[in-house]
């Protein structure tokens, strides 16, 4: 197969991992006979350096002509005090809203072999493997208004918490579809006994789950869920929430595997054109020494070649290479155990390529 | 000293832990020579059964002339269906809004002879100690709009995370007046790289911070703080955030200590009414068996007297009394290990009796 994948490295780290991701892409186009067209597009700080933009047109247009787009990460200590239309962040919201990549996939499944990285019991977290779907378009990130104002001399400020009964009708189709291929189990997640729009959420997911026959609902209030997700992880198959929600629980989430930066995320678009990344941050304070962890990058790469190529044996392949290396006891800072050296970025990678 | 406790035991289990608080202070009372004056009244589910409201103008009067409130627990599933202006949380809601209840405390301190209850491991949550301080009575819990509205054709949703520049104000000073008798170190949660209320909550802090030289301030992202509560919990002393993600946040911490059972929680006011309540909810899975742990609510009573009457020394002798009959072994049925005959309610009361 040909395809084109747009690449945005972005901030910090981003450039490293993502450096790695397309070492492992190229190796699987070799194997595979497929040809891939790599272009390269600035996000973010990066953006915002060059272009005076966190989000510049040729990037999205670059995107908007891609099969699929690869993102790293973005942000950084350097653009924190910029005004809001000019910090990196915006860049990656920007994309989320333009390509209408409204679901946000991130599955939490535990290693066997990291195990003992885990903060949390080895009985907790053993055999851990759900799928976090998080409303990824809507919610308190893009409400309007979204402002301060002055009332008789008080400064007030508002965000708002906006959704059309159409927005939470497909992200919450898109979980029990994925529950079908799954463990046919939905837990959505809101807080109904406090918000309006939780308690239409509440009533579209009952409407879903109609339709659903095979898949069970069971709904769970937020901070409920957050205490779920330590004391008894086991019990989730598929978690489906909105945008802020979902931002909460699903970083909380990451920490049953040990590290932040084991765990890969697609965000799924309407029109077929999807974007992957890992889930951890630009981690201004180890870029560029070559330390990062790529496996989140990597394993971002193999999503993509799932959801959006069906090249299904490709990813199983990258994914399983993956697990051999991190089996075989090979591991990047991050995760090292006390007392062992730990790799290095390129030298992790160079493991995946050789056990692909 | 003369001192009237306005009790609202609520739903569930809240009944069933108020007697077991009410048993500790009627000792307290005894022994220090003291008076309480108790007066009962209906709050939630048990309120809108009598009286078709889930706070009564009654009860709402009797806590106005107490010098404190104790309050249980509220809510449950024969309420659930309820239309949202007769939901027992509603009963709770008013309340606090009413009595200006704009600061939530809640210490989340692990217990030496409960680690191996904790779902982490005992490395992660030994000697963590710090205070959540939740603002109470703003943002999306009270903003308006909060309702439905169809656009077009198409239904809508709206709620409104609003603040006005005092509250936040106020809330962050409580957080670094606590901070000044404990680590003097505040961490303010917010989501300022999305969010214009966290924009201005972040100028606030620095605002306040700037007043308290002694003091050191942190800036952390919800998400962020999400995994930093299961990694690194203990490099916290005070945390202070809105209300949603204070609710999120504290429930998720409360995982730390093994049991929700444990959590006590203080609300405090701008009037010196202040209300004490258990972080856990009425749990009705095991209503009237005599099985709940009244651990939060003694507590949460040892609290009134520390914070409301100034009673250092009662409150002290209440908290050892508990830590001596839990590092004894003596547990609940949430807290027992496997093997072990847990206590009743009752039983575990009459212990931290004996022990005062
Ligand atoms: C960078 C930030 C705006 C973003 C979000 O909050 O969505 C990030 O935390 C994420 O989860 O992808
Ligand atoms: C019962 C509910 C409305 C309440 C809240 O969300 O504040 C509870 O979860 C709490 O934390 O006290």
């Amino acid at each position: 197969m040909e395809k084109k994948i747009a690449l945005l490295p972005g901030d910090g780290i981003g450039l490293e991992v993502m450096n790695g991701a397309v070492e492992i892409l190229k190796a699987i186009e070799e194997h595979y006979y497929h040809r891939f067209h790599f272009q390269y597009g600035l996000i973010g700080g990066a953006a915002i350096d060059e272009t005076n933009s966190p989000l510049p047109e040729q990037t999205l247009n670059m995107c908007k002509e891609a099969d699929a787009v690869l993102l790293g990460s973005v942000g950084g200590p350097k653009w924190d005090q910029n005004p809001s239309h000019l910090r990196p962040e915006r860049g990656l919201l920007a994309l989320r809203k333009e390509l209408d990549l409204y679901a946000n996939l991130r599955p939490v499944e535990t290693v066997e072999s990291l195990l003992d990285s885990s903060p949390l019991k080895r009985e907790f977290v053993e055999g851990v493997d759900f799928m976090i779907v998080r409303e990824l378009t809507g919610g308190l990130y893009f409400g309007k208004p979204s402002e301060r104002k002055v009332y008789g001399g008080e400064e007030t400020v508002v965000d708002t918490l906006f959704y059309k009964r159409d927005e939470m009708v497909r992200i919450i189709e898109q979980a029990f579809e994925l529950a079908q291929g799954r463990q046919k189990k939905v837990t959505s997640v809101d807080k109904a006994n406090v918000l309006e729009s939780s308690r239409m959420w509440r009533e579209v997911a009952e409407e879903v789950a109609a339709r659903y026959q095979d898949v069970e609902l069971q709904h769970m209030l937020v901070d409920h869920a957050a205490m779920a997700l330590i004391h008894n992880p086991k019990q989730f198959d598929v978690i489906v929430t909105e945008n802020m929600f979902g931002d909460i629980l699903s970083d909380e989430a990451s920490m049953l595997t040990g590290s932040l930066g084991m765990l890969p995320s697609a965000s799924l678009s309407s029109t077929g054109l999807h974007l992957y990344e890992p889930v951890h941050g630009s981690a201004p304070d180890i870029a560029g020494e070559d330390k990062a962890n790529p496996v989140a990058m990597i394993l971002s790469a193999a999503m993509m070649l799932r959801h959006s190529f069906g090249m299904n044996e490709e990813a199983e392949a990258v994914e399983n290479a993956v697990k051999h290396v991190l089996d075989s006891g090979k591991r990047t800072a991050d995760l090292a155990k006390k007392g062992e050296a730990p790799l290095s970025t390129t030298a992790l990678v160079e493991e995946v390529k050789a056990a692909l």
